[in-house]
């Protein structure tokens, strides 16, 4: 089932600078591990904020849910989660999930 | 470059049923020719609503506000546009536009 | 899958008495119909307004929107769709859907 | 009588995790105990979202604020209330409180 | 139970003079009916709204639906309805319903 | 002349709670005496909120502006008020104030 | 009392020219009778609307609501109306009303 | 002095083409007649919008809300204005009005 | 050039109240003096809250910008500013400025 | 490519003003160096508040996220960024770029 999904990364202006770049660095990390498991299909960076747009390929709502509250960055978020469906005018509704 | 698109189409209940049936067989064929040209990457329908998430792939802004004004729906839509950039833990950053 | 879905029902009070109320039986013929399959949950209604908050259980968000749009008063909602999965403290995880 | 209810939880990530958990262990101990009673009816969770939906059946508004406001996690909380009423298509319009 | 209702009243300015007093009298006579059951508690004007803020102390949510929708007036409003309880630095709370 | 009155009351999770519990009391004091005093006509809770709804009766904008900032929890308020008049329908007009 | 209103107007483009002029000559005689009463304190253009900002001396809520009810123009309007009081810093703490 | 302006253009999708048609030929006239007199600064279209975001250099705000309401697409607008001033960080602060 | 500003003032409740009150009286001492310059005509204050309402009279917006961002409680402000200008109807538009 | 930016700048009270002056001095001296290569068309002042409003002229949306992530004070800053391209009545459709 595709989810897509807004990230907003809000980590306050006085916070550690070596955790927050530990945790940079491991959320990278397994943002591209789960893109290799083509869970997480596409990732696009909103110009002029700390913020993604994602799309996720995950079996159900709960898988979605264990993935984003494993994030390392999770508890800095603000997440909008908007679940999509094929839309009939699209040329990959047979090929694609 | 990059840009997402959300449309959110508002075809009044009394508007007249034989004209908002051509103008949604125009609105997919376009949208599909559009596909095929690679420049409408993506489309989801919104659960729920007469409503698509897009992505645009195009040269600059001008391009892809001629093709959205030119979209025989367009009268009814409401349009939300964000433009996108590569996210650093994007797999995509080296291979896709 | 379960969904939450709310909708708000705008009917324009110039509207035709009869098609209104025939409109109004058949969403009620249909949303009986599928209680009794076990996939519209739950329905309540909001107080003070003609609304109702809604529990889905589908197998994916496809599903769901099929069911949605095809409900004689879709041209007239505004419906609000939520995705929820079973909550840890939730005594119902094991035994519900 | 049933209402709705949106609870929205915000523990600031600089919270001593220890009483965090504490708080978390005594609030599902608490939510399960409710459930048990029949008055917390139903919990779930929104995707994404440290945050839950829930069905309450009580006798009236002040018995609901009561529970609420013993809830351990009530200080960190924002809540949203909606008072619901039989819709006249449910079928559980007789069965059902 | 108590609850606080709103109502906001927009009658279109093209709407017949003739339908729209008839209808405000009905509402006014059944109004004050209720006013006299001490169903409607309270009811006062926003200054420079046609929209009153009311109090209603009615047996459960049920019956607040069932008056708020024969209200002759109920097809022209926006209504808001917020559950109440006694405050404890209330000195009604013994002698008030 | 009357006023609704909304208070909204924020005391951060990590405020003394000595402090708290003291202030709280001396509001409840004077939230008593101004409705001895006729001035506090009403005063409801919010389900599921430490905020309240209230009516004053006072003399004109000066006096409530003076009673509310003199409340102990004022700076942790967020207020809103709204002017109210008699309304047509009312039973109340010629005998309320 | 003073009171803050701002009045939006809004006639939509297909009315009748002639009954809109009418009703605006209407509207300008009254709001300039206000002014000459010293009711209608100051009234200011909002720049690029068709709206004004107002302050209102009256006795009380009543005769602003009578006031603002009577306006020609009232069926077009949506109005936001803020109750004042003299401002501790102000000059006019003694002079004005 | 310097005015940003929002204008989003509304015409109904059952207006007349030919009046709409009209209607936009006179304000791209008036548009162009109001650059070359450098009093409309600068005209942007925002992407996938009927509006543009412009910059208005005018002696004061009589000058500018002259200039909108004498617009011929007015009457379908809905405007924004905001006020600017100079940036200290700007290289045009000794140039440029 | 005339502007209407309102300005919200936020004062955390752990701020030194020593320095508060300091800052409080240079404010006062401030806008008194500019009431008598005649560049901030007007000050009335929001029912319970700590906000005015103001009106200014200035060469142009770069006076204003000025004006407030010298205000001792700039920094706690959060101000909203509407450029004004003459209304028709207003029996100041010749005596005025 | 033309963009329209808003950046608010909140940096709180309690800031080390040593600091704050520094990244301050710093924002200024890089916008100034970007203005001049032509990248930092525009930047004006909005009245009351620490902020501006910009147009950037960059090669795609990937050069302006680098632009406004390099800025000293981005941490403090909350975005918006608007798409722009020509409008058809603009004279600097054809000269500008």
């Amino acid at each position: 089932m595709l989810f897509q999904v807004e990230m907003n990364i809000r980590i306050p202006p006085d916070a550690d600078p070596e955790v927050a770049k530990r945790l940079g660095a491991e959320e990278t990390a397994l943002a591209q591990e789960l893109q290799r498991q083509g869970v997480w299909r596409h990732i696009w960076r909103v110009v002029g904020k700390r913020a993604n747009l994602s799309i996720f390929d995950v079996k159900d709502a709960e898988e979605l849910h264990d993935i984003l509250t494993r994030l390392p960055l999770f508890p800095y978020m603000e997440i909008r989660v908007t679940a999509l469906c094929k839309h009939p005018a699209s040329l990959a509704v047979l090929a694609d999930p």
